[in-house]
């Protein structure tokens, strides 16, 4: 949550003048985003979001993803289209950093989402899903269970001890889950970190999802493991009305085959082992009087041991 | 700049629910403030600012400031209007502090103001005076001279010196200047921190004047110099263009009497003194790996000096 930059009206004015927008009305730096800055701007024509990339996206790798939001949103699902400059780039260097223009989308982010909103959440995911499979880009996951054990293991076992005497025991497991990893299942583009707050709603319909810094080739069902693991544990504990209303809504768009279901289980595990290995290693970067909050590891751990012990019960 | 308090969609629905403002339709924490909370509300019927008092601000005073931003709006001065709550009430107790939600205006705040937009300050600042004289309430300048000496005393010759070795030799100036500070000029409330920063523009046009907790009663023309010397040192040094055209603009409204327009040296220095005593506060008070901008107290001393030094002449 932050704006890491600070860009004057006159700076913001002359961006602004690149794309065909109309003039600048209001600019207000806005605290959202953990990698880049973020500014709402409106003009005489509408409402935008401005992002300024700051560090940890490869720039390389921006026409893979504001592509990817304009060819979703060619094809109905609710993500913001790209503003694309008088040149028609998707997005610009401004004081030696790039910036990117996006549509301004209404709606709120859900923190006590109800069984209505799981439901619209795991339809729109699908509807991405075949929207994507004619995207003509590629990324590969480089969070798949390999990296994120390879994470866990540059933390190493006396570092994770330190953040929670329980925390070393996951090597082993995710050792395990890393070598019984499915390979074969039908893929597509997946979001692959779409929590509440990726997602703009007005009352129970998706009226944006947000964030596809993370996107990349990987499976479908994948996908849906990790929003079941974002979505369906209110205060720790499972819902199961969560997890059966965002299944279904995601079925109801596109079906799971027989592979998919049966994998769920073990893909939500690789999901809480991609959330224990990030929060571990940022756990370990911020020190502990950085006044920033560190996310708890153990809670995906949790999350972990309950995918674990019920098996295909958790999405029954 | 800062988001204190995390406010959840529901939370802020059950909020805009108390107002009758139509439906949640958006809300965005923004990096403004640096005492409270802001978030930029969109609903189904326009768009507001929420603000948190989280500090600094006697909730006392709310009615103060929030009633004055109501007379001025109500008397045509573009300040935003304070929206009141279905029970009438400016402000509301929410999750154990005050908030109020204001009208939303447009404009950028100028960082390279011009002639034209400093004149149209002061237009707007004479606007003010005129229209707050007759506002019923009173509120104490307790950034006087003598409180701002009291500040620099506190902080101490030492404390003083370690942030510059030149800053101990303002303190024989300030008790002069208390001494010789004067008591008899025309008075109204003023808003006394008119920065750039506090200033949305459309153009030329002020759009929007906003910030006023550090409103007061005390004399007009002491307001003008602090916007003087708030607005007319681009990088540090005296711009005469600006300050010709701040008064100029100011006196197209209000024109100033004999004693206030010879007052506006001694008043000016008052101003610096102020900024330097709440500089070297804040930065005694921020250790120096905090990752917070500290303000060197040092750029209105030097400004403190150009006023000393050109008298009359500054005002020319």
């Amino acid at each position: 949550m932050a704006v890491y930059t600070h860009l004057g009206a006159e700076d913001l004015a002359r961006l602004i003048a690149e794309y065909d927008v109309g003039e600048l009305t209001s600019a207000k730096g806005i605290a959202e985003g953990i990698s880049n800055s973020n500014w709402l701007i409106e003009t005489s024509r509408g409402r935008y979001i401005l992002t300024m990339y700051e560090r940890r996206i490869d720039t390389a790798q921006l026409p893979f993803f504001l592509g990817l939001l304009d060819h979703l949103a060619a094809n109905g699902c609710a993500v913001p289209a790209t503003i694309h400059d008088r040149s028609g780039a998707g997005f610009r260097q401004f004081d030696g950093k790039a910036v990117a223009l996006i549509e301004f989308l209404p709606g709120v982010s859900p923190t006590e989402p109800t069984a209505g909103q799981a439901e619209a959440v795991g339809a729109a995911l699908a509807k991405v899903h075949l929207a994507a499979q004619d995207f003509g880009m590629d990324r590969a996951n480089d969070l798949a269970p390999a990296d994120t054990l390879a994470v866990l293991e540059k933390c190493g076992e006396d570092a994770l001890a330190g953040i929670d005497p329980a925390l070393p025991d996951i090597l082993p497991r995710a050792r395990a889950l890393v070598a019984g990893w499915p390979t074969d299942l039908p893929r597509s583009v997946i979001h692959s970190d779409l929590f509440p707050d990726n997602v703009l709603m007005l009352g129970s319909k998706v009226s944006g999802m947000i964030d596809f810094y993370f996107a990349c080739n990987d499976a479908m069902a994948y996908d849906l493991a990790v929003t079941h693991a974002a979505w369906c544990f209110p205060g720790g504990t499972f819902a199961p009305e969560l997890g059966k209303a965002l299944v279904s809504g995601y079925e109801k768009v596109r079906p799971l085959g027989e592979d998919e279901r049966e994998a769920l289980p073990l893909l939500a595990q690789g999901a809480c082992q991609r959330f224990v290995a990030s929060r571990a290693e940022d756990w370990l970067d911020t020190p502990a009087d950085a006044h920033v909050l560190r996310k708890d590891p153990m809670d995906f751990v949790r999350r972990w041991d309950f995918y674990a012990e019920k098996g295909a019960e958790a999405f029954s």
